[in-house]
């Protein structure tokens, strides 16, 4: 099942995917959502970033081949990073280059959208209680000002740096999972979901026990092998087993 | 003028301080503030952190002595984090040690409440046009987290690892203030914000620069020397000249 988010005459709502059209749901991401009477084809919409989180809880470093191609050492425990809900985006959106960067990096993910209040889970609880699907993430990251600062955040916070979308898939095994970046077509990361340091369970786990995790919150799991950088003009397509591809074009930030 | 959040009835309101007691404001701060009809004793409501925000932007090493007690050099740029919304206490509340941790510190702070959409700012742009005002701030860290991760996500991200209150106080000059931190009453830290590396102002041009700021959305400034660890069963108070003392108990995370 395909739960998407999107706005329509200035109001945004939800809509569950039958064939080309989507069936306006009632409810909300905290409540749960139930198939409503009106249906709406999808091409009259405008899609949107599958959630309006609290907070973007990000992974670093969480498959085998990226820890190499960044030349760190495996982790013992998940790296949290965390990015602002101010960077979010949904497909279509531009990604915005800054000017104060020269060299802007796409890395394609698969992240989980909570859907329900979680905190300090046990290694009993099942996660899959607290989640409700899974999207497309472009964890956009600014590589200079990465090596830089150290610490992530300024180069993975700047406006345009969180794409997410193009939907909720209900349903997936997290475990079991392709997925692919393409830049202007051509294949860039092939990675599978099976290569996690850490799965999914895990860090939904390990993130709950610091922080309480609420309905919309996204986690984003970390990206393959294979980053590379984003010029103006190219196209970025995160692509998903089961879920869809999130596709976003990249400008130059004007002024400067 | 000081400007306090509160709850009471279940309900949360804003409310100016007059003497002893708060004239309960009609308005938001995104809208602006204007004085109601109705009083109501300070003593009768209980206070909340001072906002809501979308994010709580938070800059590291930005006072020469703690800089130096961390054994860092002085930063070129301002170095940013970020902690969570779900981190946020208001007045009174506890501090939660994880068990997670072995030493858990206060970092008292000066914090800025953003009043209105602020991007991309240029140097002339007038700051004040942006902020709402101040408050005391407290950068709870789980400081050997902190070093273990040099991210300083998971350290600075615990549920009720940031305290702020007990108020908004409008009109302060923000480099002429002192800052005090006591634990059970003993002076801990002691500060000035005419020793930030980077003033207030050159703070929020930065920030908007990467991200964008939101009204009631939180920057922390950084922390003088003096740096420690707080215990279960201790108190500290957060003071800033001109806008009041923070306090908070310290309570052991249950369970372990």
């Amino acid at each position: 099942m395909k739960i998407y988010h999107f706005e329509r005459g200035g109001k945004d709502g939800y809509g569950f995917l039958e064939g080309e059209l989507l069936r306006v749901a009632r409810g909300s991401i905290a409540a749960g959502f139930e198939p409503g009477a009106e249906t709406v084809p999808i091409g009259e919409v405008r899609l949107l970033a599958p959630s309006v989180p609290t907070k973007i809880v990000a992974v670093g470093v969480n498959y085998k081949a990226h820890a190499l191609e960044r030349g760190r050492g495996l982790p013992a425990e998940p790296l949290l990073f965390l990015k602002p809900p101010s960077a979010l985006i949904g497909p279509g959106e531009a990604i915005v280059h800054p000017r104060a960067s020269s060299r802007v990096d796409y890395e394609g993910e698969l992240a989980l959208v909570i859907g329900r209040r979680a905190s300090r889970l046990g290694d009993g609880d099942p996660v899959e209680d607290y989640s409700l699907g899974y999207t497309c993430f472009n964890d956009v990251t600014a590589r200079d000002l990465q090596d830089k600062d150290v610490q992530f955040t300024r180069a993975k916070s700047f406006d345009t740096f969180a794409a997410a979308g193009p939907c909720i898939a209900v349903g997936l095994d997290s475990g079991r999972l392709a997925l692919k970046t393409f830049v202007n077509g051509k294949l860039r990361q092939s990675g599978h979901t099976s290569d996690l340091i850490f799965p999914v369970p895990v860090l939904v786990r390990f993130i709950s026990r610091v922080m309480t995790l609420y309905p919309g919150d996204l986690i984003t799991t970390g990206t393959p092998s294979g980053i590379g950088p984003l010029r103006p003009g190219d196209r970025v397509d995160a692509q998903i087993e089961g879920i869809g591809t999130l596709s976003n074009h990249v400008i130059m930030e004007e002024g400067g």
